[in-house]
């Protein structure tokens, strides 16, 4: 880190700024110019030291310089992470792509979703059992009863099936039935329940807050790994912006970043991102060109009578459409290696 | 609510709407216009409804009219609430000025700290026994240890503590100890928790959500009030904007917002919502301008050695000579009267 | 539009709202509903009348249900708007390639980089010869003599230049030399500007605003169409968030907006857009995904050396490797259709 | 400026680094930690150059340590600068209120409402001649009568006159009738015109742009100064965020940051920073509280009726009542001192 001193600091201030780094283990580089000093201190830090040695006197700002993250970051491991689910892979070869409703809201229904979808290309399935809502007055998930047609739904496909975690109470019961846990966006910084699916045999799906910097997502993602569990999967899923044709604004940079940054794999949801599903295969077809590792889209046989996020849905024949186009782009890039 | 046709809905379009509309127990109004035909609809709208009608054929939005928040609205109950904390009320005659530092470090610190903001005018005490951190790397708090802390610090002053709960499965022992339960802002929208605190015998402190609209923060108190407890206390802790020289943008127009919208009480957090000691002074004689019901305050006998926040926090003699100024403010707005 | 009664509005109220909108030209429906009246008024609001009305007595709040730009949206015009510039066309099958340098820097740097883009793809050229910049002590362009150099260039490649265009004063100045004049982010809303522009006899790149709403961004180009010119190109540049990886974020969603709310063509810039050349690739693709017509595309001989800029601008080798990627997508859309 | 090297950098790629920098004049200290080599560089910085830096091989990246604002610093110049406008002067003791409608809209109109706010307690009239507005198709202003009008109205009441100015072509005109001319938050970043009126001999009032950093609002007041004018009022008027239920978000911490960081006065505009007339009261008692030298508030005779910004005008009752309330919270501040 880098200590910008006070244009006025006195010596004795300099030097106690360098007394006290050197007490906390760090190496301390003093570089005198004309207007200000500037003191190079390298070694663990960490936002309590920055934060105490902000507020010495004489000090005008403490600069990080080293990224707060490590076991996600590239730096520590090179190669991507491979997230296995079942028989397939998250961040390999083969684009994912995550189909279903946005809730489970019947086993007749989710079981013929379901299908259609498979048909159709998905690789696995999506649906909530638990559903965080904004109104205490919506509909808020069939919750155990949603877990079991999930798993008669993997049963009868054959493909594995995501749902939302958004207790750490429940954990053990949804993973019981679900291949991968997902943390939903407004639970991004829940961080008890970072710590306890870090301790779970499963892949976790870690959806960025509308609020969060990419820094910030990460972060949470080393909370899961720093507690025992490398197999996490990130998923842009839009953030807030003053923009109101958009429910959120889907920050389709994040893919990039979160290659050039880390090791794990990341999916893209335009349905959430966009809230309009005239808008989801345009950000789909987006979406691949970024380089993502696959899309998590919500189909709805009847858009129109869905019981949550219905205007955001693809009919499965717009899902079949779009399935064939990201299929031309994928094949287009690897025409251009 | 209001819906809007598109330019070229045929007559048969409209008629199925008003007939959906009818099916769910709406009144239909039908405004035929040169370009568009507008029906109005008066009922009890959910946003599943909105949702399903803005899927049908023809249909170009579904306007909402009405807030989507009852039993928290002014419209619901006019006169203002008061929350009882033992022996004083927030949102009555007296100000309240909460007090302490960030966390709790140790117990000799705590209760030192406890009884100086105390002698300077504090009417309640604050500090964290589970702290929310970004990194897993940081001070998350002494847990049990802390709470056991707070509790001997209102013994000995009398005053009553407030600490934040941040897992549904710690209710029962942070209820305990403390006398306000407080939601931190990034569990603003965890609905399990918000839920369970509904059933909860304390008052709550509801703290805003760093990217939660003012209507959002009303629904997460809505939960919280139709789950059974009415005693919420807003605070407005800053929100996240593209401005880099402070930690968060404290919103102050939510003060006259929340007095106009609903009958809960406000605070403002001028410490979390700056981020910069030196900012926290001139900001909290803003809230008070802006009418808030309170402040809270970190506090720091050193703020320089803090393990967390120590650089918003001020130190006892500017805590005590801020007290002195708001005073100041308020006197003056009663001679106004 | 719509107006929302408060709940305890009075008949009096009511009927002095409707004679006020009927006297304006409105033609009114009122629905009574159980807790609130409804009136619907169907005629040619402006922004001063919805604003008049929201003052009257009892008032809640008047609902806009058309959008407020005529000549640019879709309804007004249904094909797509095709924009000449010399012997090709923006927006219609050709996909453009729009390079060139940030500033123009010097005639011999200028005139190598715009014979390299040429022979690796572009279809225009860019440069600024004025640049606004956040400081005043930065390189400000070359101003007359730099557009001496770009129609230099165009001489030379037979392409044709776009530039921006800072002031109304030098308008016809910059017209004498380009082909496609530039509104920056920056003036997005510099309304004499646009008004200028709409008597001038040359197509206008219109730049979103970094806080513009997608509304007000058409409002933008309605402004120059309705002074007069109707070859208006939009451009997404990135919009201003709280990311701080980023210098802006790319907002794609507005790509398919655009094209869903008007008849215009819209460019998208990766440069600016992210202001990393890292990002410039990915999210150039993700563009191109999203259904742009063109891209615009900072590319440097030397980008350490720019002048401007440089981190974000591409080697002419990434330029050309991109070009043939955008090529592979387009080509298997047309395959998909 | 820091120089943060890459994990791999080479010593080769650490020396070609420190040769550049000593090439342009920087004093050059290498400090090697365990991970990382930094660089520290002394010297004078602009934006050009970092960029250059950060384009080079084995460079992370390049981190400012000073700020880029000099002439409007504290640092620059200790004392406040006092704007001298007729026989007034803002930044000094007495606190400023400027009222008077949005737009000038006819010269009995405004001769009227002129008199009443001097009569209530206003110390400076507004008025707009010109008006920027969203769209092409509302009220622009009465632009050369309204500034007659505006002149009349000083002539009358003795006060200075406050207008805004939209395009360099005009400024001499605007020059000839106005005190004080203002600089509207969508021209902040004009900086042809902010060069323009730095060789004016008259106040300028800066208006925050909604989008701007504080950092880049005072690099818009230091191309102002540097051009030659240094009396330079800021006035914050509100940002653009996610929040909908107000038309922009008031950042009141912009008035202690501004004190803190420059020698300049700052002013608050709680009408255009709320956009609701409820608001304004709360929120200039909030600006005073914060420590502003003065409020510009729009008041109009029947704010009903304005042509502009109806909403967010008080009629003149509510401007007398809040003034007496500002005088009372700054009597109160004189007393703690």
């Amino acid at each position: 880190m880098i200590i910008v001193m006070q244009k006025n600091a006195s010596t004795e201030q300099v030097n106690q700024v360098g007394e006290k780094l050197q007490e906390k283990g760090f190496k301390v580089h003093v570089s005198e110019g004309v207007e200000r000093t500037i003191i190079g201190a390298i070694g663990n830090r960490t936002q309590a030291i920055m934060e105490f040695i902000e507020m010495l006197a004489g000090v005008e700002k403490a600069v990080p310089v080293l990224q707060p993250f490590k076991l996600a970051s590239k730096e520590f491991k090179s190669e991507p992470t491979l997230v296995k689910v079942k028989d397939t892979v998250i961040g390999g070869e083969q684009f994912q792509f995550i189909a279903g409703p946005c809730a489970v809201e019947s086993r007749e229904k989710y079981l013929e979703i379901a299908q259609l979808v498979k048909e159709l290309g998905a690789t696995m399935l999506r649906g909530g059992a638990f559903k965080p809502r904004t109104s205490p007055y919506s509909f808020q998930g069939l919750e155990k009863e949603g877990l079991e047609i999930l798993a008669e739904a993997r049963e009868i496909t054959g493909l594995p099936v995501i749902t939302e975690i958004m207790d750490p109470r429940m954990i053990e019961l949804v993973a019981d039935y679900a291949d991968v846990l997902q943390v939903g966006a407004r639970n991004m910084q829940n961080f008890f329940l970072l710590k306890e699916l870090g301790k779970v045999d499963k892949p976790i799906l870690l959806k960025r807050g509308p609020s969060a910097t990419i820094e910030e997502w990460i972060m949470a993602a080393e909370y899961i790994i720093s507690s025992g569990n490398d197999q996490v999967v990130m998923c842009e899923r839009g953030i807030r912006t003053f923009e109101t044709y958009t429910r959120n604004t889907l920050d389709l940079s994040a893919v990039p970043l979160i290659k050039q940054l880390t090791h794990l794999p990341i999916i893209v949801d335009p349905s959430h991102g966009t809230g309009k599903w005239r808008l989801v295969e345009p950000m789909a077809l987006a979406a691949v060109g970024a380089g993502c590792d696959g899309l998590m889209i919500e189909v709805h046989q009847r858009p129109g009578e869905a019981l949550s996020d219905g205007p955001q849905s693809l009919t499965p024949q717009h899902f079949g459409a779009l399935v064939r186009k990201v299929k031309g782009i994928i094949t287009s890039f690897t025409e251009c290696k």
